[in-house]
């Protein structure tokens, strides 16, 4: 005998009933809408790539232990696609030569990490990916930063609820090598130290960043670095980074942001790192402002390398990546779900005398026709009946359509939330 | 030194460039609304399940060989889903009590089996799942039947193009064990070879039946028995399948299709059998009848009984499965893609001098704000440039806006289909 198997979804995952289908299709709907009004156009690439463009550069996490890896039918190693910049840039990769640049792109793709789920994050989510190909103009890194500040706007967020914070990769280099005067061997260990500040004791970090060999002239400028924001920055005399490249992108971008009206909704983070090997210039965090949930939504940045594990000649790339589950958070903690309408528009016609069950049919297909989405009821069923199960369904119509109205040669629409009745010729 | 990694999709799979996504996007909104407008709601469960949920029922192929298992960071045993069935099968069975029934469901989800790619049949493909569960009501059938109906309908396709062969596993079951007397251990192999009448000569399918024992009174009336359509079947007298329930629930179905006006569309197919070990009643597929492509498109039925692999009492289900990769080889063939647009509505605006960029942002900002989709251009270009830039990204217009525009507060938007310009104030 076969065991009982389990009607649960496995760890991590979940099932989308239509209520909540109904809310993160809101959330796709919002994303592609943004998007498409950019000029972005929609591709899609597969579940499954060969591990190893995700060991490459993807980091040690989500291209390492979190990589879901398994065997083609011909010995190929496979994974499940953890994110999408590696696979997108491979297809880019494909037809770069040929192609007209730059290329705008977004995709929504669902994902598989196999991590500890928490809250926020489910081991399969839905990313959106909106990518610029082929510029390194840094007006495509102020277009990506738009776009992700419209993205917010478009669910309704505002500058008190959310904050994008802009770093610069070189920037972050400096800091490790210049600043805390780490030797090469160690930066990447010291740059993952860095994401930590603000979470952790400052006296804790310095500890371990001493760990790791950092021996800075003052540890207090290093700190009061830390806390500066972009304005702060500008003003910041004296400092190693004047003729650094990062700081001179980071200026343009925040005076080209505040034209665009935007001053309201970024902010300079020198902390900020973002977790993927592959960044190499600009990269940024929107924030959730919410003290019970101050944590990162969604980033993105520059990866003007990244296209050269596939041996092509490397291609300028900027993007950003907003996930569904962290999206789904803040909405509702910010009570921006309340006005997204999740009930079907359905008008349920049962059948209330076998006799009538071949003209319902024909009714029902009239009604469809005329754009009425419609529930035929499958079994005779008296009016009380079929009120209550249109009720527990939550249709918001029923309808009646009994002997009466089939003489008359009509039918009648009930308003299921207030209860009124309304006649219609056939 | 890393090795040059391919920039190919792994074999089976595709890149959907947004040419190709956009006849997807159509097969898929195409699906939705069909589905939407019978009231049914869309849902959607996870990528991966326990792969217990297919070895279970989903035949030895489906939920044997070709399955896709990894371990979880638990040690759990799951699969890539390969198919819809047994996943909103689990997931109705963890609700089913509390539910009004009946429940119609849709969703439109990816799926991967490891098996060897052909035309029509990828590795990853997507497929539409729409099901009734809770109904045991011959009217659900029809529904099922009609639906499936309706989408080839909705795509355009007509009576010349496809059909929809019906059949009833009970009918099945008898053909095998009263009819050619197949011992009870053996019936499913028969079945298997019964599905492959029409695709090899009578005489191999003889010589293969008979290996597995099979001894009818009349091998002539087997045959006879195997080309019948629904109207022939309705008049073959003294046969053995005079009482089974298969042949009552298929006379019903037959006569409320031509009711519905669907009689141009379907035939009674006995030799038809679906590959999955759940199905136990009413079974289909969807041909396609060009001569070059004469294959199933699709199919469905009922599957009463495989709630059972969740230790639930078993609640009466039926559903349908078609596939982008069938359905979009079908519309090529019968060139039903040729009124799909897949060029992108955008218009691309230029920076057609550096002293133009802010406005120039401000217009795309007031642009896109009236509801057209804008690329910026992100660098000063000519306008010889951009026009060729525009043209080979296949964009519909070009906004001019050049220092002229921009002191007369407007701008002039060119058709590239045409060449026309026409003036519009800002």
């Amino acid at each position: 005998m076969m065991n009982k198997l389990s009607t649960q979804p496995p760890k991590g995952t979940a099932d989308w009933w239509p209520e909540e289908y109904a809310i993160r299709k809101y959330i796709f709907d919002t994303w592609r809408s943004v998007c498409t009004r950019f000029g972005y156009q929609e591709y899609l690439t597969p579940l499954v790539e060969s591990a190893d463009i995700y060991r490459a550069k993807s980091g040690e996490d989500v291209g390492g232990k979190e990589l879901t890896v398994f065997q083609d039918r011909g010995g190929r190693e496979l994974a499940i696609r953890p994110e999408m910049t590696p696979s997108v840039t491979r297809m880019v990769a494909e037809k770069y030569e040929s192609l007209a640049k730059p290329i705008r792109l977004f995709s929504i793709a669902n994902f598989f990490r196999n991590e500890k789920p928490q809250r926020g994050r489910n081991r399969e989510f839905w990313q959106l990916n909106f990518d610029i190909f082929g510029s390194d103009d840094l007006n495509a890194d102020v277009e990506t930063l738009q776009i992700a500040i419209e993205i917010m706007l478009a669910f309704g967020a505002t500058k008190d609820q959310f904050q994008v914070r802009i770093n610069d990769r070189d920037l972050i280099n400096s800091m490790a090598t210049d600043l805390l005067k780490i030797e090469q061997g160690k930066v990447s260990d010291a740059i993952r130290l860095l994401d930590r500040f603000g979470k952790i004791e400052n006296d804790e970090l310095t500890e371990e960043l001493k760990n790791l060999g950092a021996d800075p002239d003052d540890w207090d400028e290093f700190y009061s670095y830390l806390e500066k924001d972009e304005k702060a920055m500008q003003s910041y005399g004296g400092s190693v980074f004047k003729d650094n490249e990062g700081i001179e992108r980071m200026e343009k971008i925040w005076k080209n942001l505040a034209d665009l009206g935007y001053s309201d909704y970024f902010t300079f983070s020198p902390s900020m790192v973002r977790g993927f090997d592959y960044y190499d210039g600009m990269v940024f965090e929107v924030f959730d402002l919410s003290p019970d949930n101050n944590r990162s939504l969604f980033g993105g940045g520059r990866y003007n390398g990244l296209a050269g594990i596939f041996g092509s000649e490397p291609f300028p790339a900027v993007g950003c990546a907003p996930g569904d589950e962290t999206t789904r958070l803040f909405l509702e903690s910010w009570d921006l779900l309340a006005n997204i309408d999740t009930s079907p528009e359905i008008g349920y016609l049962p059948i209330l005398s076998k006799s009538l069950e071949g003209d319902a049919q024909k009714l029902a297909a009239t009604l469809r026709k005329e754009g009425m989405n419609v529930v035929l009821g499958l079994e005779e069923q008296k009016l009380g009946k079929a009120l209550e199960y249109a009720d527990k369904q939550d249709y918001p119509n029923v309808v009646i359509f009994g002997e009466d109205e089939r003489l008359a040669g009509k039918y009648k629409l009930k308003n299921m939330a207030d209860g009124t009745e309304e006649d219609y010729p056939i």
